[in-house]
């Protein structure tokens, strides 16, 4: 069964940051390979209109794509087969994703998303890169929540260039 | 020489978290004696005077109590004769903060005064333990800072209750 996962580079301080480490020679082949192990794709709207869903097709991957809205897709989203708009709500978008993504992970992608799949309980993972820098400003990877979720820790990777914290939401 | 400590507890979400580890079975030994290894006390105006100088003795442990304030302390601060109000920066309360801890840590209090430590340059390591939850809400312990700070982590302890990160603040 698919695991959906948030995975997000982060400063000690909150904000998002670039996956900048795991360019470097010393990025751990445990790490890689779980961000690598993804078998569909969840963003949002706003996300995937950004960059005009990566073109049809999520940096060449070659996974699906589903996003959630109550709106119909662009005309031009016709073109994208690999794409399929949602149209009722994050639980069925997540239930159709993990199914696309069979024993791989589904990456859930979009700061709106991100808050809207942990609340309604459909986020299984957190995978955390905290990168030894206080940013100072930004975009902060988490917002206020409408309430407390507990997390477990399933493992810890050590690296001079990122802490990498994979946690389990707690159901 | 004395080293200048800002040790907290956050959840993921980067709210400040009470140590409850701390008072479980499984806290680590080496992190609670860093914990431990206060000699002095550095801490904004606002915090000691929410609990009153902790009666002019940190929890009981005896150590000098640096205040940074442009004011002079309220007229019964005399009776307390291991609290020094310093009235010339934050970089002078260090100072003298670290003569009177020796060998040991200078431990920063105070969200406002970490801040101003930070800024000035002599805040030297920041410990942080990161509890397995998203609270949601609260006071964050890293608020919107004037640049960018380099961090090097100098060591991780995991364990199921908390990740515990101590890093240098890079010069």
């Amino acid at each position: 069964m698919a695991v959906s996962v948030l995975d997000m580079s982060v400063s000690l301080d909150g904000f998002i940051r670039l996956h900048e480490w795991a360019f470097g020679p010393g990025a751990p082949e445990e790490v890689l390979g779980e961000m690598n192990a993804m078998g569909a794709v969840l963003a949002g709207r706003r996300t995937v209109e950004q960059v005009d869903h990566w073109g049809g097709d999520h940096h060449g991957s070659g996974i699906r794509i589903f996003v959630p809205s109550t709106r119909p897709p662009a005309p031009h989203v016709a073109n994208y087969p690999l794409v399929t708009y949602v149209h009722d709500g994050i639980a069925s978008a997540m239930a159709q994703a993990k199914a696309a993504a069979g024993d791989r992970h589904v990456h859930v992608i979009g700061a709106d998303t991100e808050q809207r799949a942990l609340a309604a309980g459909v986020l299984d993972e957190v995978h955390i890169h905290q990168i030894p820098v206080l940013f100072g400003r930004g975009r902060r990877l988490f917002d206020v929540l409408p309430s407390r979720i507990e997390l477990d820790i399933v493992r810890v990777v050590n690296t001079p260039e990122a802490t990498h914290i994979r946690y389990r939401v707690r159901t």
